[in-house]
């Protein structure tokens, strides 16, 4: 059987113009003679759709289209994502389905068993679970029986999964009413490492059924996700047969009886770092076009994450469609000047200086007679950032430029950012990425052009927000090493301080990252959405009360769990 | 039996101080005699904890605790609800459980069967159902078998749900099991309408079960959520036989054997309006103390919007813990200064004039040459809201006052306001409050002071933002009484514009509101937290795509949904 991998970047919510797409794909996929194509999860719907789904008329639009589509369909079998409604009068009032659609009409309709609702997911808001009348069964295609499943039906395989969610194995199912070939359609999102563990899952899965697996994922960004494709075709024993690009839309054909391998090799990250820096310039590219946006703006300070943030911009829009704006303060170092004038120039984008220092004086005047008495603080460091704020959003609303932020994760984590000034902006490009790891990706950068795009100086330099004479982030934060390794085990390994601290972490300096962390809830509440590039990003996966107390006890380690009975 | 219902107003994560709490109510439940006392859902954990349960070591914590306290209680039985681990490899690590605890110690663990899964609720990120070998279990309490159930186990009674979510009905398994009592342990949060629905819906679950029934609801405001209290003893009739206060703690006895009835009817709210009135009241109030704040600034506009969050923080924390400040620009008219003016001296707060046009000025020339052969347009309104909101910030920041925000729905629904300026602040008072609701509440709030607290002129002049000259809201917006109309059908009833315009209003009026509302997704996704009073509020219980292209077909009204076969 000849199968093409449709591996589509759909916009969501867009329902006329990702059916247009899937046509095309279609078309595309007759013409290089296949007998099947295979779409990703919610095909003409997008995913994440969230809660578009609450709305009835949405339901039936994206109904309506598929009845559509699917009297248009002939020559060829296809297999495409939509949501179908629940007729029983008790449940979720949806399904999330695939449709095996031919001559013209749907020939069987498949629904979703296992519900991912942890991290970014929510599908227990929306679905209902595939009832046990309408697990286990296969379609014929080709005369071949097919076992179809969705993205995470997949996920539940004891020999790779630590913890199983779920009690329903529905592969298993699909194997026991003897399957000969199984399809999966997906939207799983880009997390880094991600690409391996499915790869390893997939095989698995391909092995225990002793049969052909084609997966086929969505690829684009879409808001805080970035979906990175890398669809796969497996033989019967766990061999990948062929592979479709990562982080690009692509048409993969692949011949199960011949095992004619395509995969696109040159097209698959190399390393961690790649994957990471090619899943932050689709996410930014799709962020910007999707929302309707063609140019982008952004702050240049001379330090290294406006300029990683510019650097990814350009790769990801042209250098024509970024402008960078310098807003230097009376406590802005010459050579932050100079190094934000070069980085520009290296990337040869637009570059604007606007001196904020008069605007600052002003607001002092203004502010004078209500903080008489008062001693300088914070306060006058914080309206710095908001001056270079609202400057930077005039820029955005005079030009229509997406307004970029550059702050990282590290910064983010533990609040060493201002609301409304550096935080200002429609898409925050590097909050997952935590500092140690914006200097890896600069040097990555530098050394795949063969010259200091980014200046060395930028580099090698103390960061500093130069909010105040002299300032280093290093008066007010540990060492970026440090803090990074205790956010990595805080946030996303969910460590409580005692485990931290006995990794051989500074008791004092892990109890106060923690407590810092806790406290910018408030923040990050208020952030710009962020592309997802670790297992935990702050956003839409973490949801943290923010008028809480919680202060962590400090049992001995290796203290036993407490068990109430 | 003697029963204590232990109205509690936890702060969500303070293990240690919600345990304090629990044992002064358990102390005085004693002194009075009650043979049980009753607390509501995760007691010591408090309402909703969202990933905080997600910490190994937080629910190692909240175990420690539990046992503690339960080892000091005798002389009484409690009902405290808490998590419990799952010891099973498959399926969620936790149940969402309430301890039966007497004699020193944990009699019995009951599990929640039912998780609400939709709105702001995220039950199944977290928790394990109840399984069946748990379920229908009774527990003695005084010679009595007793049925205990959490919450949402309550929420499936056939005669009143409309469409049931749930296959599982705990109650019934427990009146099969031959239940004399039924217990249920709560934490229900506040919707204009909801108190008497509950009541309707915990009668009739009395009814069925022939047998009396407890239930004891937290109380309190956690971020968007105001948990309004209002536990309730009906006897086996479905009668309500006592009811706490609403919106404040309470400690409530009641004799089920002498059906004595101690309702505080004097607390329980009047009104729809009167009851929003009290939850925004101790939404606010419990939001600026649990966050740590003991004050509150905000900008005075001389508009009704800002008057009535001014008031309702005067209501809330008390006069001398607010103050308000006047932020007059070039186009602010005297009579909006005057307003402002008055409004502060009415409610005897602290009252600064900060006049922003210097500032102003001077961001013009500093933006000019950027800006060159441009024509002045809404940058240079959203301008002035941003210079507004960094002086408040500035305020903010420099005399810890928790800055409010002021904007109402129907503007934040349609985007008519500015991010990083008017929205910006810690807490969003009247984010759910539409603005034909304002007007009521001013009217409200005059009226029980029997003069204008909130000026005449605020109320009666036209509404403007006052960023350009003669500007009014109707320049860009329908008459609020229209707008708001279609914003409840469109965002709290989910109506698509076909079935709005089928009720009679205008069609490119229709298209236009939706389009603002589905385009501003972006402003509210960085907006303050804001206080939840209707069914659907922007927020966490309204999750919606930003980069999402929906544009609605317009099927004639009446045409059936399509149904996929």
């Amino acid at each position: 059987m000849r199968i093409a991998l449709a591996q589509m970047n759909p916009i969501v919510g867009d329902i006329a113009g990702n059916a247009r797409m899937a046509r095309e794909f279609i078309a595309q996929a007759r013409r290089q003679g296949a007998d099947l194509v295979v779409f990703p999860e919610l095909t003409i719907i997008g995913y994440p759709p969230k809660d578009l789904l609450l709305k009835p008329q949405f339901i039936d639009d994206s109904l309506r289209t598929m009845q559509t589509l699917a009297s248009e369909i002939d020559g060829i079998t296809a297999m495409i994502g939509c949501v179908v409604r629940n007729d029983q009068p008790i449940g979720r009032p949806l399904f999330n389905a695939a449709a095996i659609i031919g001559d013209h009409r749907i020939q069987s309709l498949h629904f979703k068993t296992l519900l991912p609702t942890y991290d970014v997911f929510d599908e227990s808001r929306y679905f209902e679970p595939a009832p046990p009348p309408r697990r286990g069964k296969l379609t014929q295609i080709a005369g071949v029986p097919v076992g179809v499943s969705i993205c995470e039906d997949l996920w539940n395989d004891q020999s790779i999964i630590q913890r199983r969610l779920y009690r329903e194995d529905p592969i298993a199912e699909l194997i026991t009413a003897g399957t000969r070939l199984l399809l999966n359609c997906s939207a799983s999102p880009f997390v880094a490492g991600k690409q391996e563990y499915r790869l390893r899952l997939f095989a698995a899965q391909a092995r225990r059924a002793g049969v052909p697996l084609i997966v086929v994922n969505q690829v684009g960004g879409n808001d805080e996700l970035v979906f990175d494709g890398d669809s796969v075709a497996f033989d019967a024993n766990g061999n990948v047969i062929a592979r479709a690009k990562s982080f690009e839309e692509d048409l993969l054909v692949v011949d199960l009886d011949e095992r004619s391998t395509t995969t696109a090799a040159s097209s698959i990250a190399a390393d961690e770092l790649e994957q990471i820096h090619r899943a932050l310039i689709l996410g930014l590219r799709d962020y910007v076009r999707k929302c309707g946006f063609n140019t982008v703006v952004l702050g240049l300070s001379g330090g290294i994450d406006s300029a990683l943030t510019a650097a990814l911009a350009v790769e990801a829009l042209g250098k024509e469609r970024v402008t960078g704006v310098a807003l230097p303060s009376r406590f802005s170092s010459e050579h932050s000047l100079a190094d934000a004038r070069q980085l520009a120039e290296n990337l040869g984008i637009a570059f604007h200086v606007v001196p904020i220092a008069d605007v600052h004086d002003c607001f002092e005047r203004t502010l004078a007679p209500a903080f008489a008495g008062r001693e300088p603080d914070v306060t006058e460091e914080n309206l710095q950032a908001r001056i270079r704020g609202a400057v930077l959003m005039a820029f955005s609303n005079k030009f229509n430029h997406l307004l970029l932020t550059t702050g990282n994760k590290s910064e983010i984590a533990v609040g060493y950012c201002t609301l409304y000034g550096d935080m200002a902006g429609g898409l925050a490009v590097i909050s997952d990425v935590p500092k140690t790891m914006v200097y890896q990706l600069c040097e990555r950068i530098n050394a795949r052009a063969g010259r200091d795009i980014i200046p060395r100086s930028s580099i090698t330099k103390p960061p500093s927000a130069e909010l105040r004479p002299n300032q280093t982030d290093q008066d007010s934060l540990p060492p970026y090493d440090v803090l990074d390794a205790i956010l990595y085990r805080y946030v996303e390994e969910e460590k409580g301080a005692a485990r931290i601290i006995a990794e051989g972490f500074d008791p004092p300096t892990v109890m106060r990252v923690i407590k810092l962390i806790d406290r910018s809830e408030y923040k990050r509440r208020q952030a710009a959405p962020g592309l997802k590039v670790t297992s935990r990003a702050f956003g839409f996966g973490r949801r943290m009360p923010i008028a809480q107390n919680y202060i962590q006890d400090l049992p001995k380690h290796g203290e036993p769990s407490p068990v109430l009975e």
